[in-house]
């Protein structure tokens, strides 16, 4: 029996975002796909990091900042990720806790740093990013506390993590754990490069332990390598109760149940970072759901909180997300 | 005869800026002295980190963000300060370094970590800086590098650093080097803290070294021990050839041989955070000051750069200072 409950308990990585701003020609030099996620080695971190102009550095990884989101929205949550004992760790431990999140995964006390995100914002506001995925990958099922699993409405795991194989392992004990207390296991396909160098590993993970998917459409299509968005949909919900897939300014379409609803975009005056987009729809929806809200109401909750994180440099939100969606009426 | 020449070279303190908005309450609540900086050992640091919610880290420290500054007019920059070898040095040498500033002075291996500010911003926009000196004030005149500074127009001193007494001993040094090599050294009196505690020192240094100090009002009264802004640019008029002081919307006053010369601040639609403006007022007026153009310009170019960065948060400019400056007929 769990001691504590949580609304949601995020597993993900824990990463320090490198913001700098870049023009067009500083990713097409270097051949950076604009948009996407790539991982780098150390040594590549170090070069690049050399190359960018001056940055902000602050707290990211994107279960973590859904989590960040949840708890603006007044959500209870927690989170297990794994940083190393240096000053980034410090950064990132400090940040998730000051939000009244649970967070007590041991830092690694040799091996690599903490994981750090090279973030380039182009003029455009889109974000392309070069992960060295660090002490995160040390993350393996002996960090996951069974307590806070345990005690989840929903546990919520970043499909980042497939990279790592512990991590992988990590996710299956974590899915059994949770099920076994009755709880629900949502996924994040979190990036289509990882859906690509794992579509096998993650489309048997979804049809025997996922109740909710988040997915972009980019990501949605490689899982089921077509380029016919209908198609996908209906191969996913045979496979998938429930499902939240975002499609930019198109707005979001949940799945059910073989019924599709369409939920707006919210408007936006300005895209300045679109960083954390998809993190904060992820975190307006599953609050709504541990909040026993309609799936048209969770759609909103994730359109609202979305919008609000585009208009501003960072993965997180700056306001409080519960007062916007009091003043929206939700 | 120095190799390189410069614009400016500025001598500071390689600070680490970790912000966080607060509210009026948890200022008062501490008794911090609203838009003030204070002092505080590494147990304090600690203590308040705990306390402040999830920050932002970027590098700060006042003459190296003067020194950010000139680079974006265009100016030829150098910077002379003393960080750890640690993730938040490595932070600062990079920031600095990307904006194409010489800066070599070797990180410390042992002792205290990189200096870090605690900064704490009310919604009104005010500053309230919690400073931890750490590896700064490991700096000694064993730092100097008597070819950057022989090879600059301008040497450019922070007052914050007249709290390390081996500091003090390096500004001697540095100035002794500059005036022996023909140029010119500034200095800004940083804080009327820092005023009150080397008063003495301060009065002396300025008679005896200073060809051009920045000051605000409160830190120009808090020298001369007078509520009178008149008679204590009066008494400063004696000590020192030219002195540019800021008096935050009221704009600047020039002094120089019996002439005062009013600046008109530059209208900003909203002061998000007013950390770094005397810093950018400091950078526009020594740039103006390196390129030969008249006082006025000078006061101008300061006004213009302060402007810029009290509409957004952190200390250094987000956009292009030539670009503005060439945009305002500067």
């Amino acid at each position: 029996m769990a001691e504590k409950s949580y609304d949601v308990v995020g597993i993900g990585n824990a990463i320090v975002d490198i913001i700098a701003r870049c023009d067009e020609g500083f990713l097409s030099k270097r051949d950076l796909a604009k948009g996407f996620m790539r991982l780098i080695d150390a040594a590549e971190a170090n070069r690049l990091y050399e190359a960018m102009g001056p940055a902000v550095e602050r707290s990211g990884g994107s279960v973590a900042n859904s989590i960040a989101g949840l708890a603006s929205f007044g959500g209870k949550c927690g989170f297990i990720g794994r940083v190393a004992a240096d000053q980034f760790g410090g950064i990132f431990r400090h940040d998730i806790r000051s939000l009244g999140v649970d967070y007590d995964t041991l830092p690694a006390t040799d091996g690599a740093p903490t994981a750090r995100c090279l973030i380039l914002v182009t003029p455009d506001g889109e974000r392309t990013m070069n992960t060295f995925l660090g002490a995160s990958v040390d993350f393996t099922a002996d960090d996951l506390d069974a307590n806070l699993l345990e005690g989840a409405k929903i546990v919520y795991l970043e499909g980042y993590l497939f990279d790592a194989e512990a991590a992988r392992r990590a996710f299956a004990k974590a899915a059994a754990l949770a099920h076994g207390a009755g709880r629900k296991i949502a996924l994040t396909l979190s990036d289509s490069f990882v859906v690509e160098r794992h579509r096998g590993g993650l489309q048997g993970f979804i049809e025997t332990q996922v109740d909710l998917l988040f997915a972009n459409e980019a990501e949605l299509l490689a899982l089921y390598e077509t380029a016919d968005f209908d198609e996908a949909c209906e191969q996913l919900l045979r496979h998938c109760e429930l499902a939240a897939v975002t499609r930019s300014e198109k707005g979001s379409v949940v799945l059910t149940k073989g019924e599709m609803l369409h939920v707006p975009a919210e408007t936006v005056e300005k895209v300045v970072d679109t960083t954390g987009a998809g993190d904060q729809y992820a975190a307006g929806f599953c609050f709504g759901l541990s909040q026993g809200r309609s799936l048209e109401v969770c759609g909103r909750l994730g359109s609202l909180a979305a919008a609000e994180v585009i208009a501003h440099y960072g993965p997180r939100p700056q306001v409080s997300l519960k007062e916007l969606a009091a003043k929206a009426g939700l």
